[in-house]
């Protein structure tokens, strides 16, 4: 392309559209679906029940240690399939960009999607771009649906319909680091911590777990609202009480630094690939096992489990002996987090 | 809900969330798979293959004659699944809302998005909202993605690998009236014209030109670039000529008076309910007749042919006799007309 920053004309559906699509989307997005290039994409799909998802991201700023605007909009679709327990296939991206959005930091966007889809082993068949005026939109939005297989025995996993006083809840790795990635960009610039964002896709993981047969209940990625609000949405849910050892929660140190100097408790920080998992308690050092086989489940542990008492209470057992509700947030810690 | 207006809170994942979803988007898109809340809806489908698209809407104003960004965001994604041969079951939502926005005007949004997806028989069945700071996005933002079913035997029509020359273009009613809907708001303000957008799910119409048996070859709803870029569509991708009748389209007079006042080409102004088909002729005044049953398609009409002259360039046979290349729009007509 000849222009170096996004114009109104590239939101028009005219030549320059065209131009954006062929040029970029399609450079990075190739696959005989989306080339086809109509108005929806016609895909084929094995035998099973559909799973189908949409987010919208919104994050500021749109690159940080670990990933970009484009790879967390793959990530979390992606992650949103697996962790109802579907094989995710297809995803669609669409982006609604500022006139005069510098054209390389959208390749660079575009490309980090790419790269995602193909780790994660989905196809991007359907886009929209959408172009407002200088001011209308800060920089990029993008929106991901998703598309996935859920086998039968699996159909239960999103519902949460078999959780029972006694499953554990177990997970995949050290929480809060996305949310501290993003505040350390935020309140230190260019300075450089060494907090990395969580930011992948969580569906090898979650298959590897799956196919070993242990008995998985119920997984949410602990994404806004971090870990504590996926363990209020469960007691929410289902009526059961959680207790949650504080100590066996894995928190990075400098991640629990950054926390502590920012005035941000933990158990609230968003994750971006990050599962949290309830099982059957015969199984949960297993799925510890599995997910610790996955690079990007190295730091799983068993920090939990659902129990009869105080129904539709999370308490969290803190690490000096006392006993804490955990509750869901009531206003907003972090804004434009995913 | 207590508050007048939406909070950053709204889009933290917690409280607030929850009682935004609850209050407001439960209350107007009530199913049993919304209802269960999981990470991704889970769907059956019947047999047949499965179409996908997905579209942003960044309409200004957001409340127009004939619509509002809510309904437009519906009728979009349904009409490009129709247009694909599809029969459209499933659609999501995305909002990302400014700071400070009304609730009631959301609720209005909603409202009319729920009360379309109904006329069209389609569920919204998973959706996300995300609140940006004041300033950050002008006022909402809506993505909706959907998921149709297409039968085998329509299959060849998304991607028209059927088209050949002689083949008859038809289209369902009178053009520009949406992007001329939009135009008389922003340059007469409350001064009231008499133009209506055509915003409207074409699906049902479809459907019934679909049943009646006519080789309908190819579908397009004339959005973004009007009816001018369909055409250049159709030519750039098959390699066929295309020659449209100016005296056989039909323009409303107001429409055509308001064209002229404002200096726009109709034929490059977007429509929001109007399709072309493109047919085999032996079916095109059938194809004509079953869409003027169908109060959508009452102006209905054969406008033109592909030819195998030209190939590749689509001609407008002017009214007072002259020929003139339509090509694609090489600028912005209108930013934020969808």
């Amino acid at each position: 392309m000849r222009e170096k920053n996004i114009l109104l004309g590239h939101g028009s559906g005219g030549k320059l559209t065209h131009s954006l699509i062929k040029e970029l989307f399609f450079k990075y997005f190739e696959n005989p679906v989306l080339l086809q290039q109509c108005d929806s994409a016609i895909l084929g799909v094995s035998e099973g029940r559909l799973a189908f998802t949409t987010d919208a991201y919104v994050i500021d700023p749109l690159f940080f240690p670990g990933g970009n605007i484009g790879k967390l909009a793959v990530c979390g679709t992606v992650n949103d399939l697996a962790v109802s327990g579907a094989v995710p296939l297809y995803i669609s991206a669409a982006f609604i960009i500022e006139e005069g959005f510098p054209i390389k930091e959208l390749e660079e966007i575009v490309s980090a999607m790419a790269d995602e889809a193909k780790k994660a082993g989905v196809q991007v068949v359907a886009g929209d771009t959408k172009v407002v005026n200088k001011g209308q939109c800060d920089k990029v939005f993008i929106n991901t649906s998703g598309i996935g297989i859920v086998e039968e025995k699996h159909e239960h996993i999103s519902s949460g319909s078999k959780l029972e006083a006694g499953d554990k809840v177990i997970i995949s790795g050290s929480i809060a680091r996305h949310g501290m990635a993003i505040m350390a960009v935020r309140n230190f610039g260019t300075f450089k911590t060494d907090i990395q964002s969580d930011c992948a896709c969580l569906n090898h993981l979650v298959q590897e777990v799956l196919s070993s047969g242990a008995r998985v209940k119920f997984m949410r990625d602990a994404t806004r609202g971090g870990l504590a609000t996926v363990i209020c949405e469960i007691t929410q849910h289902t009526g059961l009480g959680a207790e949650i050892r504080e100590e066996a929660v894995p928190i990075d140190e400098n991640v629990r630094g950054m926390c502590e100097l920012l005035g941000f408790d933990p158990f609230y920080v968003a994750n971006e690939g990050t599962v949290v998992m309830v099982a059957h308690p015969d199984d949960a050092d297993a799925i510890v096992a599995a997910m610790k086989k996955n690079h990007l489940g190295k730091g799983a542990a068993v920090v939990g489990e659902l129990v009869a008492d105080h129904p539709g209470k999370a308490i969290l057992q803190t690490a000096i002996g006392g006993n804490r509700i955990m509750d869901m947030l009531a206003g907003e810690q972090l804004p434009r987090i995913c």
